[in-house]
């Protein structure tokens, strides 16, 4: 039985895994989609964030299995349960960025400084899902650390991106304004949840440890 | 068996009506609060979103204990499950509106049209909370699909705030542009949820109603 647990809970970690990284490639094609004005790449976010949905359903499955295996009070494995649903959220964020890009094509979301913040952020964000990602499938304490360090350079570059915007220099539309400030929180949001995820994974793994 | 299942169903669905109606309650005292940079009243929402925290735990406890008696594959059940989930976020997303009045306090974070806009948002939101509650109490298919009638009305508001502020005619700044983006997002993401929240009871009880 315990054996049964331990490789369903690396299936699901593993699973998880994937999800991570198919963020990561949404997250990054959205990105190049906004600096672009990028429309096709733009409709491949719209594919991907299809394939983490279909992850999603056998992921929650092999979840509720575990929980029927270890019962009722496994609160650490409740919480890798909620993960799935913070993967499936940050493709949904993904998937906000692509259709700015598709609703102002062929001009640009962004431009200037703004875009490159933007860039930054996006850059960021793949690689905290990358981190991610590595964390649900070594267990790496010191990776899931690393996530909240990116995370903390992730909200240094939205408060870089706000105050940009809301300098009296920036020469910017209010409907630019609306839409970078809709884009940071999509990133800050994005970058958040691989936290969630990585601190979950972490407490699942070292609850695990205390009590072989 | 099955005794013990249905009173423990409806034990959590009292409980995630509570926590509906604290959401309300706290949307309600954020919008208010909003709508008069009213400091007091704005602390009152964390004092709410922490009760709402507070019913958490044990709401997501019950509904493991529901899972455990039902076997892994109560796909429905596991909706309702991350319904808490859902409902918790509401209630974050209400602690936002109530962090924005705090951040420019004394000043109005919106003021003309604007602030009546997402006064209406709040009306509605508050609204929509009280309806996911009673479906949640009552189980009742009409109520479930006037959240969805009453969402709609969220929607257009959201859209007219956005024309607003997009309008050349506004003479707002762009840093409360970029507050009433936000606000106007936390007020239809709220909205969103209570639909979620309100269409997951209605799949599981006509689940429950096609197998007696």
């Amino acid at each position: 039985m315990r054996m049964k647990f331990h490789e369903q809970l690396d299936e699901l970690t593993d699973r998880l895994a994937s999800m991570c990284r198919l963020a990561g490639d949404a997250v990054r094609a959205a990105t190049d989609a906004l600096v672009r004005a990028d429309l096709p790449l733009a409709e491949r976010v719209f594919d991907l964030n299809e394939q983490i949905e279909e992850l999603r359903g056998p992921c929650e499955d092999l979840a509720m299995a575990l929980l029927a295996l270890q019962g009722p009070v496994a609160r650490d494995l409740r919480q890798v349960v909620t993960g799935v649903h913070l993967v499936s959220r940050m493709g949904g964020l993904v998937q906000h960025v692509a259709e700015s890009v598709r609703r102002r094509h062929p001009e640009h979301v962004a431009s200037g400084e703004a875009e490159e913040v933007l860039s930054q952020m996006g850059r960021v964000a793949a690689e905290l899902a990358g981190l991610a990602e590595r964390v649900l499938r070594t267990h790496d304490l010191e990776l899931a650390a690393e996530i909240g360090r990116r995370d903390d350079e992730l909200d240094d570059l939205h408060r870089r991106l706000l105050a940009l915007i809301e300098d009296p220099a920036w020469t910017g539309s209010i409907p630019a304004a609306v839409d970078v400030t809709l884009l940071g929180r999509f990133y800050e949001r994005f970058g958040d949840h691989t936290v969630t995820v990585g601190r979950r994974v972490i407490s699942l793994v070292s609850g695990e440890q205390m009590t072989p």
